[in-house]
């Protein structure tokens, strides 16, 4: 049994702690927070124990502002000597300082997450390089954009040479809970080109990939479109027989004569009730966007920022400790956070 | 002197009898609505003599519903003698029913939108095609997205052989005043591929090009990533050189460090106060997305929807009725237009 810690409860947080508590061969023994508030009487209430984190390591602090907020919590040190790894699920470059201040010498292993620089651990994605990460102590689990992105390109590669790849992205301004970030009715382009390729590459370092696009006025889900160059003459039946074999990709149908929009995709996923808060840890890959020309695959894919890496995170455990193989544990990933059930359903009810 | 008639007063039709109205060559003998309204009070206010036009041609009726709302208006037919050409700014598809019902016949020439049917009459671009077009008595300025297209290809194709071209567009939802059209907070595929491509064809056939992409929720401008494969190894500074010639492209640079936003592009033309209502003619291409890669050339670029086929409407005029020579007829659309102005400022202040 894999003892887990989760420090920090946001949006990967609190999803990572859910994914831990519905794996056999783990068990959450707590999460972490800097700040007391409804979110973390919530994770109380689920039964979580409650550990304090606080950003400048003042821990008696931490506990007291808990305290006069009527919420009992340990100082997160004491987590340290029961779990064998912990999930760090800081907001971005916060994981890299507490690796140095309070997790170093330390027994256990970290995971960390993609707003960390890649230098903080072995980059991490369950289908293209879990193997290299068997026995890793730091694993970084790529964000959310890079995982879709490696999820489509990963299977691709194993049918095609590919000479190069662009992805144009049109990004989510922020997640539905982000009330305080924009932009409203702006497009407001990446830096050019975007981190996502270099990301891709710490994973993938042999794929020529160019990435670029902006953040446009919408919470729901990442949309990429994607143009794969090979290096012979690549058929849409092929590409597409080839996609739809992956559990963590979902190939969607047209709805009313139209590929899906993001928000009939959502509607789905709240509808289904599959797992909670309407995530779709599957890449939506809309099936009829997958096109040829010449050399060219295109098509368009949407992700689902909050959730999709998550079972990334429930890979990278098992390979860190090396406590499964690759095919065990993504399969084993894949049922226990209804990727298959997800799966099978959108490509039912979107044929 | 050319004597233009409007019939449409919507987006399109209110901006081309403004822009009419600047030309010393021009007049504008008056402006046809369906429906008497706010706008129909606001183009009598202006000067503008009112003619009533009726989906089903019954002009009696149109004239009673603008007597009964208080305006004085002129069944359509009155003006047909004393105009030299027509353009009809009417909604998607009723330029043709007009066509064929009440323009037949007349001796007047026409100019259509990009909403209609390419078989209207000749596809038009100035930059493109207007030595074709010279005499021409039916004319279709092709539609917003499809003239930044070009505006951005043609030069290209002067300076490199293009193999192919990919156009990922994110469009606007609505225009600003249109307050009943979505989507909100969601990411809307267009048809795949969107017609924008074969739209481009039509002025420039040799161009193997493919345009996909979808609906997003702003109102300000839609944006277009370009991949443009060419024959040789393109060079981003001669690319750069090569547009930046162009009076009809504004090329800016960064903002605080980025690209600038479409938010802030709109928020200049505000302060600017060039021309009404700020609208931008120009395609605004972010200088600093002009990159190059192999035998690529990748650049993002906005289009101004409700103004940048405006000049091209005063342009089509000229060279339909054999007015002007191509340069002559763009210069003078540019002065008139400023959009030689708005170049310079737009290029000044994002240097």
């Amino acid at each position: 049994m894999i003892s887990v810690g989760v420090n920090g409860f946001g949006a990967i947080g609190k999803r990572v702690a859910w994914a831990v508590s519905q794996q056999n061969d783990m068990r959450l023994i707590g999460v972490a927070k800097t700040s007391p508030d409804a979110n973390a009487r919530k994770a109380v209430g689920m039964g979580y124990d409650m550990f304090c984190a606080d950003k400048n390591f003042d821990f008696a602090a931490s506990q007291k502002r808990f305290a006069d907020f009527g919420i009992k919590a340990k100082p997160l040190p004491e987590i340290f000597g029961d779990i064998d790894i912990i999930v760090d699920t800081s907001p971005g470059k916060v994981g890299a300082i507490n690796k140095e201040k309070i997790y170093k010498g330390q027994k256990f292993h970290m995971i960390f997450e993609g707003g960390e620089k890649a230098d903080i651990g072995m980059s991490f994605n369950a289908r293209a390089n879990y193997d290299s990460a068997v026995g890793k102590e730091s694993l970084r689990v790529v964000s959310c954009n890079t995982t879709g992105i490696i999820r489509v390109l990963k299977p691709l590669t194993e049918i095609h040479k590919l000479s190069e790849v662009f992805v144009i992205l049109a990004r989510r301004a922020a997640d539905p809970k982000e009330d305080g970030r924009g932009p409203i009715n702006s497009y407001v382009p990446t830096s050019l080109p975007s981190h996502h390729a270099p990301d891709v590459q710490t994973i993938m370092p042999g794929v020529d990939i160019v990435s670029f696009g902006g953040k446009v006025p919408m919470t729901a889900m990442h949309q990429h479109a994607m143009i794969v160059e090979t290096e012979d003459k690549p058929d849409s039946g092929t590409v597409t027989d080839k996609l739809a074999k992956e559990t963590r990709l979902a190939l969607v149908g047209n709805y009313r004569g139209k590929p899906p929009s993001t928000s009939v995709i959502i509607e789905m996923a709240r509808d289904l009730d599959i797992v909670p808060r309407n995530d779709i840890m599957n890449i939506v890959l809309l099936k009829d966007t997958i096109k040829t020309k010449g050399n060219k695959i295109m098509l368009m894919y949407y992700v689902h920022q909050e959730s999709d890496a998550v079972p990334e995170n429930i890979d990278a455990i098992r390979a860190s400790l090396s406590a499964a193989e690759q095919g065990e544990s993504m399969s084993k990933t894949d049922k226990t956070l209804k990727l298959d059930i997800m799966k099978k359903k959108l490509e039912k009810y979107f044929p």
